[in-house]
């Protein structure tokens, strides 16, 4: 098994949610999908308000030419968004709704191709209700959901575990015997190291 | 031709200077050495004055652990220094010397190796010195031209350039075409960059 931590503005976390069922497959690891939101950790760790991309504009430069690159590489459309950062608090706690029913791999491949290939506002509860029929859910329930108790506290927990555990970016993945390792160029080590685990623990 | 970027202090520059040679050969590769400063570079982008892994300690706490898995993973010795990050201005100056005379690519490797494995003080002349006379460069030469005007003009030179040309980071590695890469771990992509522009050239 490997966590797969992720936050939906974040860029880098777009391919590594586009890449991780099919190389995670191979590997023969499960993938628990823990969305979680990243700005709460960033405003702690940095005292920032806004992307390090936008707070550091030459490091947002290089990320934007990267993410082209990256995305040529593993042939995904990308679209430079018309808006950077977006509000991803709704987007998130649909993601948490869909753990128990099985649709949030689906309904994440969706938000970050809304967000980093349509340019569509996954803050707007419109596109998440399109998005969520596209993958099966029921809009009006799932949205009722999301903005219930429940599903705000089990996003809070999310969060809580993210920092408890030493996450400060995304995408980040955490195997059983608590390695981390950060960035969409650490998936394949990631995936090796929780694969080693799974042989160690099964031998 | 790629260049590759570095600043002493970098912790994930050890492991990228003591690969790129060989990897580079075997892409057919020439490597420009660039050694440069990254603390200016940092404090006018981000406002530090201290490397971002100890403004950030949850940075800090991850990259010491994941040096330490890159580098078994490349059998490469790796001590966590007693000191960090050391005062790199003298050791620079020296590789910038080194350039002409050809050996700065086994100085740089010699330098990082005193911080990241032997734990050495390299801002010390002393030990600088010694490193000088494991390469074959006069200590008593190279260090009187170290603290000479041309050196100084030449490392600030190399500051200017890699402000000017959108470096935020170490390592970096530039081809001719303009296209930055940032990390050890894009060593492998940057190469293969250098290469197909290389084979466009002369086609």
């Amino acid at each position: 098994m490997i966590e797969f931590w992720y936050e939906f503005a974040s860029t880098y976390s777009y391919p590594a949610a586009m890449r991780i069922e099919a190389m995670a497959e191979e590997a023969g690891v499960a993938v628990a999908w823990r969305p979680f939101l990243l700005g709460p950790l960033l405003h702690e760790h940095q005292g920032m308000t806004d992307s390090p991309f936008n707070v550091v504009p030459v490091k947002g430069q290089y990320m934007w030419r990267d993410m082209e690159r990256v995305c040529a590489q593993e042939d995904l459309p990308f679209t430079h968004p018309s808006q950077f950062p977006r509000n991803t608090l709704l987007a998130a706690r649909c993601a948490v709704v869909g753990i128990e029913e099985g649709w949030t791999p689906a309904f994440t491949r969706a938000v970050y191709a809304a967000n980093f290939v349509a340019d569509a506002d996954i803050g707007s509860p419109d596109v998440l209700g399109a998005l969520l029929e596209e993958v099966g859910a029921s809009p009006t329930a799932v949205l009722a959901a999301a903005q219930a108790a429940p599903a705000k506290d089990r996003l809070k927990d999310h969060v809580a575990q993210a920092r408890a555990r030493g996450i400060f970016g995304s995408p980040s993945f955490l195997t059983p015997d608590g390695e981390l390792f950060w960035g969409n160029d650490r998936l394949e080590q990631a995936l090796t190291w929780a694969s080693r685990h799974q042989e160690r623990e099964t031998a």
